[in-house]
């Protein structure tokens, strides 16, 4: 009954296009299927962004946070280097909540993608699990949402 | 009789929403309230502007170098992380001069506050006196306008 | 139809009674339970250990190298000082693979706990989801092993 | 109606002397004058004392902690070294709080003036807006002395 | 024959007025005809841009790597700090190519300009040769189609 | 009354028998006696334990835990290393409280000496005073329980 | 016999005033009564001096190197700052040695205060003990006197 | 006539197993044929051991300390972790003394494998020479022992 | 009219032959053709030299000084320890200047090639364009002789 | 004809006395008769003092900047960590000059004496040769003083 | 049937005079009379050479390049400092391989001898045991050639 | 009596014509005759070499080791980089000793100046006092010849 809404940051358009010897050959369209069905088990819904703006997902971020929806995101090259981003984060992190995706394994890759500054504030973070991670997001969600309606 | 600009970066927008906690209650409309007041006094005036994006408030700081308008900024969570900002703001430092507010006080939160890309070129620093803060980055204005006009 | 072995390292056999402010009430065997319930959805099943001996996780991590079982991994404290484990269960991710499971927001607690030597050899790893991320990685290990079989 | 104490460490008795082209040519006498017409303004009356010895300094503001007097402080060198200092202030920031004031922009200096071992408990930080910060600091009190009393 | 793009990050616009004890006064129009001259010599052509945003240099950049259009850029300050635009150019790294370019000699001056992100995936960096390095760049660019075309 | 749990890590074995210049020739044995004559006096008791096995260790502080027992430990090697034994300790911190000891000044020693991981959550400290410190730790436990008793 | 100094640095002399939520409401005179008693057991006697002057400090370990006096030393702030004071206490070290104490875990503190010039160099360290820390460095010291006169 | 004590840490059971590329197709039998052939070239003889627990690694060293027996060791993992072990091994240090083997060249691995623990008191270092390290150990230590008694 | 000296360090007479998969096929041979025509265009000349020894290349610095020659310098493995080179090409960074080569892309390898000592007093840096960078270093030097002319 | 005055930090007092193995056995009686020929030698004299207040000896060196007199200072510890009297001496440096001096080699010692505050605006540093550090320094100033003149 | 070159670097022509408590007694003519001795047990030879240049130990590894020459080097100070020789070593450890060995245990010594430019390309390292260190460099030189051969 | 060797190092044969803003206009010949007069005030007599060959340098150390003459060296950039010309000093630092000369106040030039690897075995470390430097070493020298002959 929920709608939770995945945000993607610079470069996610080119997903399935880009690199995909490190990221797949899955588009940002096929995620979003992924993740509706997954939803849909629980009886939510998905709204999928992506922008290449820092600051049109901060604007997004605050409607969320007026909103109070949940949100699943994917930050792109931001996740180490925005504190605009985070700071935007910060007041969903105090609310619904947030789940940080990273499609390959950062750990394994230059040491400037070891340090997110939005994990310390995220209600849950998965790295490394492919297109998967989405689906999987989209069920940590759904669980943290049924716990919270306990 | 000079104009001051006051340039406010991402998420300040949610002032007096984001983290009560942190940043207090009050609006930037009424900080803009205050801000009139106090420049009113030395007989100035200010327009106050927010964005979230890191290169509209850029074009802001290159139309105010051409006007010779002095400002006074809250970069927000770009302090810490925009050399652009910077480089934009050097023209101003050689110029009309700006002064860096911050509204909580940075040192006292996570390291990676700590930090400023601003500071080292500003004309005046004002740290952690809450909303306070832009009456005194006014006054501060005020005050060096008046010298320089000696 | 897999068998999925899930280790626990030092201190969780403590899970519902140490630090329930961090770590929440849920024991291990009612992990076991989450985590065969998700398990059988997929047709897996689940084999959970602990022990306080990082010698003693070494040898299980041996025995499932030679069985090809695939692993999920609560490594307790061992996640940030044992290079032994990491050798360990190399062997693991150039086979079955494993999948890396945090309770708490080990990014929000203290620094040593930033840094994981487990993670870049991860086929995926689940932070902060709190013992929900156990039932995840088993969701987790099912994609993938689905995925393995195309 | 409040006594505001305004402490100067090392050398700033050597002010409008040494190093000119840093500090100006702004004595403390001037300074002390300068003060008194702000808070004036507010209804409050100033005191300034300088030492070169940090002992002195400690001694003064435990006197101040018992009395309940707000302190604005420019502690010259002691800024970056002095824990002991830090120590004898953490009382007046429990209490009736402290501004701390730099002449010069020290985020423009050598890098051993970039960290100040005060800041963190400091109600209000006015940095290199010359001898005119503490004209800032008196109103910055005013203020907050102000809104404690609604 | 080859169309090269010429992009131009935050301040570029600024060229021949903004700090011209560093950067000359040459401004990005002048350029523009230098390097047109120089590619008509090997037989191509330039188009130059110039964005304040982040954004919109990414989106030039996923249009470039559509059309297989090498590139020359001077990110200015978000040399330093975009991990988003790297990522956005690895895909160009992969295919044509592109040329870093740094008007002012970046290594004489503050440290935090002594990294670029983008530096590891060039397929040529020019350095502190003033206006002409956009020249160079041209030259360079042409000897790497030449190569190519082998 | 109380009973106190004296635990021992690893090598504490061969004490009076390994680098006597550093350690002294006292044995474990002796510091037994020393800390039952001290236990006495109070009107406690002391039970002595020593392991090389870092989950052997860790086993027994679960079962303090249990118990409610106050423990006095020198982890010998493990207090540089051990997060697991750490995590351990916590439960302890919470409850009847942990004096950690070291025979030897270790911040006179080899620098990765110098950083306990124990040490921030430890209800007393004890370095550089000989096994006289195992003593020290004995009067310091009776103060502590004498002081919860009020 | 003896006759133990225990010098106190700066802002001891605001124990049991100052952050009693970290230090406590025991104050110096309390203090100096409880470590009487503990030298009395020991046939000892105890004189307890305190400054906030660094100087003054230095002044009296050297009237103590002169006389042969052990020393038991709290140093506030200066621990972490003080290379003067730990060059005084050198000359204590070569003789009768001294004892260091610190009221407070500072491991469990800011960073800053992990470390201290003054311990390599000392004959035991007590941390975090509270007040009984004192009594624990009488105890610790009559023991060494005991030591060296076999 | 000697016997030497050749030591094996975590993984090392898994040799000629384990990544194949970085270690090898020997085994760990193999290895300790070439050993005893080499040593009984100079007359003397070899037991080999491997452990994946730290502790009974340590209790192994504590018996050759003892019995005077020189070691050859392998640490695996625990090169780059174990203080314990290091501490264990000083006795052999100042003793028979002990070679540290690497069967890889840890230096053109991960950083965290470029720091040994052990190395600074070893009597000899060999790495990166294959499993042929275990002969050249066995070769050095005969050497030694050739010396000693001269 | 003007002769350019290039200077080539350690190794570079190996250049063809040495690492041919990061350094190319070209000789030292083909690159001072290449080097010639290029300056032949602009009316200059080239001569090229080689040096394993520091000091042969800073006698050859010092003769340029005198002379008032351009250098084009390729300073192989001494880039990065010569503090010495750098002190002798200051002089000429205060005269004719010297440009900076290095045909491979220093910053795509080991870390210790991406600081250079001499890049701060270059008048221009050129990285990884291949053995072309010699040849557009020709190019860079001509332009800068034609402007120093004006 | 000029008086030059020599100043000793925190401990000199003890000279003769303290670490005889490291500052000899000449007393700063002794250093005051030898400084004192030399500087006849060139016809001058030299006042000695000494304190253990860093605060006295600030007021000092502002007395001798005001009668423009040239100095000659141990700092002992203040050396590495005060500001404060860095700030004070930085007058003398634009005027009279100032000479550094340390009896034993301070690089040769602890890390935390390898840094000086003050060496960067000192008109001589001079280290390590014991007590004649000071007769060198009376000749270095007597040097700098005739060069003056000229 | 092979020549072994063993390389030896600056100071290495004072080996049995220079610091003999840390080098031993043993000349380097000693040395090489021990490794011709080796040589021959495995049917090679050797040739050693010593420089204090490293322009000539380059230009020597030069020629064993070309000539496919196995090295044994000890570089002494070089191994620190020297990129060049590295660089020039790369081209034999694609080749023929070379052995890294140092006399001392330069992981007891200065930090600044704790890390080689040399290790991570070397074929085998052999640290501390003495001039039979060289001993073993040719067995473990003819190891590996017998290893290629097959 | 005594003769005293005055070894330069790179660049110093530029000395009066190279950057005489930082170090003066002194030549190296001016220099010699300077220390030959002071040197003939103590009786003894001065040979000054120069070159820019760290080879040819160390020869020359060798040789005065082996003559027992003691040095007055001025590295020049060796200093920072070159421990082979440590470790031949260091047989110096055993015997007749060495003084170490820097003309210009290295710690007030960059960073990397900072750092001597000579100065820790150094007799006597000058540094700042321009060519005096060389005056005050060789008295410094003579005075420590004085010494040792009592």
């Amino acid at each position: 009954m929920a709608e939770i809404l995945c945000l993607n940051g610079p470069n996610l358009d080119r997903l399935g296009k880009r690199q995909p010897e490190v990221y797949g050959h899955t588009t940002l369209a096929d995620v979003q299927q992924l993740m509706e069905k997954e939803a849909n088990r629980h009886g939510h819904t998905v709204v999928l962004k992506q922008s290449n703006h820092e600051g049109e997902l901060i604007d997004w971020v605050h409607a969320a946070a007026d909103a109070g929806t949940p949100i699943i995101i994917n930050p792109g090259g931001l996740t180490h280097t925005s504190v605009a981003l985070r700071d935007a984060l910060a007041e969903i992190a105090d609310g619904a909540g947030f789940v940080e995706v990273h499609i390959s394994n950062v750990h394994a890759r230059e040491a400037f993608r070891h340090t997110s500054l939005l994990s310390p504030i995220a209600a849950g973070i998965i790295v490394g699990a492919g297109t998967d991670g989405y689906v999987l997001a989209v069920h940590a969600t759904a669980l943290r949402l049924a716990a919270d309606r306990k």
